[in-house]
């Protein structure tokens, strides 16, 4: 047997895929490599038990073809859905962005699931499915569902389809709701963006926003860590989950302090105004672990410690230092 | 300025035009007739206000045409979005007819209302979006959102791209979670669906399940006075509202029972096995709306009393009695 991940040659999926290597599980994965790279799959090509295949999940006949063929060689028992648009802007300027990548990919992804007969899904949801909740704690059972983004609003559709295909053909199905998640092969995110903008104009860095921005940010390694802590330990039919810091998050301010500190000591920073970076970006939330705490699993990195452990490898995955 | 219907063919749309039309509005419809009728607008096609059109609004590019040529002669100033799929077992066997019919008509309208600078739109969405939370009284804001039909899950899916829409580019919506909404002209339903089950069989009426399964129901008339009270009342951005009976509904029983006595008194009545009618029925829910009441509107008809007249219109419509 064997396990999928689409969106495999992303920063999530390409950390994901190494693990289960090396857990001895057979890994198959797709990417059509929009925003994925193939560099992030370096250490795992040529790998006896990884196959890859580029392909557009959002194309239900090229995707058929690919999965079909997989699927009768070496026959799949789980989906680790992860093909998704990352870039929150993207999708904000153009909602088709959010609506093929991260919509279109799940839907095709549950169709086939059904026509192959595979039981198990994994999906990598999202915090942005709460849209804007003031000071509230966001629990997973936590109303309305409300979001301000084009990214939260196709996951919160992907979360829907898959919970009506658990009524019909599905056997099991994990929502993993991620928060804000950092480390290498950075791809996107804060971190990347501010080490670039230095490297651009060394002297100055200019913030999005007035820098109050606060966010909790969880490693990525941890972030594997807990799903498959869930996938171990959680057995309801719709097992549902936010992953995250246990804390409060970090300003903006702090991340910018962080990146200065370690790639460009005596720059200034400038900020906006406001404390939204984009439309669509929430800017504050208080996520709650408590669900996920209570199943056992504690995050060993508080958001803090989080974002100087990316910092120092991001900054060594763009600048070599 | 004019007000556009999707789906005005159907049950609902037909219904509120009319009542449109008789305030003095101008209306332009769409619809595709696949489940909706022709004769559900003989009332009003040659209505100096009115403009129907023929379009499937799946297809945008279709979809476009037909929007931009009404909104050059005539400008749209709101959009009631009605098009759906209203088969709820049908979207459970093919998982594409409520992705095409609801979530793909709602996705492009809200595309072409930011082309075209519409910036208000009335979506009809569903109780379906809470899935089946027990015995809890479903409040607007309740979590967590779990759909058990592809019906409620393209539904959500809807409220959810709306709501992004709302940071971008849309000035105002108005979802309205409609219940079971009956009356004529009927085009499914459970009423309709026991007539017919009689005139096929006048002896016995052949019942899904075992008849508990209880739900509240509105009258049609009903939910078009509170859509336009709503409309009128309540002023947010984003306005989203229960509409229902204010009770805890009738059993399936209870429904049988009344076709019986105004179709075929004699008949008996067969029950099935299990309080579900079909996957992703849910088999009972408290549907609370104290929050409409508390704008100020209550519905004049209860569960029963809407059943019981609106048994008496279908049955005139199915059999001319």
């Amino acid at each position: 047997m064997s396990i999928s991940i689409t969106g495999i040659a992303g920063f999530i999926g390409s950390n994901l895929a190494k693990i289960l290597l090396d857990r001895g599980e057979s890994v198959i994965g797709f990417d059509n490599l929009c925003r994925g790279m193939m560099s992030n799959l370096d250490s795992i090509i040529g790998h006896p038990s990884f196959t890859f295949e580029v392909v557009d999940l959002s194309d239900i006949d090229a995707y058929r073809s690919a999965l079909t063929a997989q699927h009768v060689r070496n026959p799949i028992s789980e989906v680790w859905h992860f093909a998704a648009n990352s870039d929150i802007p993207a999708g904000v300027a153009n909602a088709k962005v959010d609506y093929r990548d991260t919509f279109m990919t799940t839907f095709n992804t549950l169709v086939l699931m059904q026509e192959l007969g595979i039981g198990a899904i994994l999906f990598a949801s999202s915090s942005a499915i709460y849209g804007d909740l003031g000071n509230q704690s966001l629990t997973e059972d936590i109303g309305p569902l409300f979001p301000i983004s084009n990214y939260g609003a196709m996951k919160l559709a992907s979360e829907a389809a898959i919970s009506a295909a658990l009524e019909s053909h599905l056997q099991r199905a994990y929502l993993f709701r991620f928060p804000n998640v950092i480390g290498i092969p950075a791809t996107h995110g804060v971190i990347q963006d501010f080490i670039r903008k230095l490297k651009a104009t060394p002297g100055n860095l200019d913030v999005l926003g007035d820098g109050t921005q606060q966010k909790s940010y969880l490693h990525v390694e941890e972030l594997i860590d807990a799903m498959l802590y869930v996938r171990q330990h959680a057995c309801d039919k719709l097992n549902y989950f936010n992953i995250g810091a246990n804390d409060d998050g970090v300003t903006v301010k702090f991340i910018a302090e962080a990146v200065l500190e370690q790639v460009a000591p005596g720059a200034t920073i400038s900020y906006g105004q406001g404390n939204k970076g984009w439309v669509g970006d929430v800017p504050k939330f208080r996520y709650s672990i408590d669900k996920l705490s209570n199943l056992g699993w504690q995050p060993h990195l508080g958001s803090a410690q989080a974002i100087r452990k990316a910092v120092t490898q991001i900054a060594q995955q763009e600048c070599g230092q």
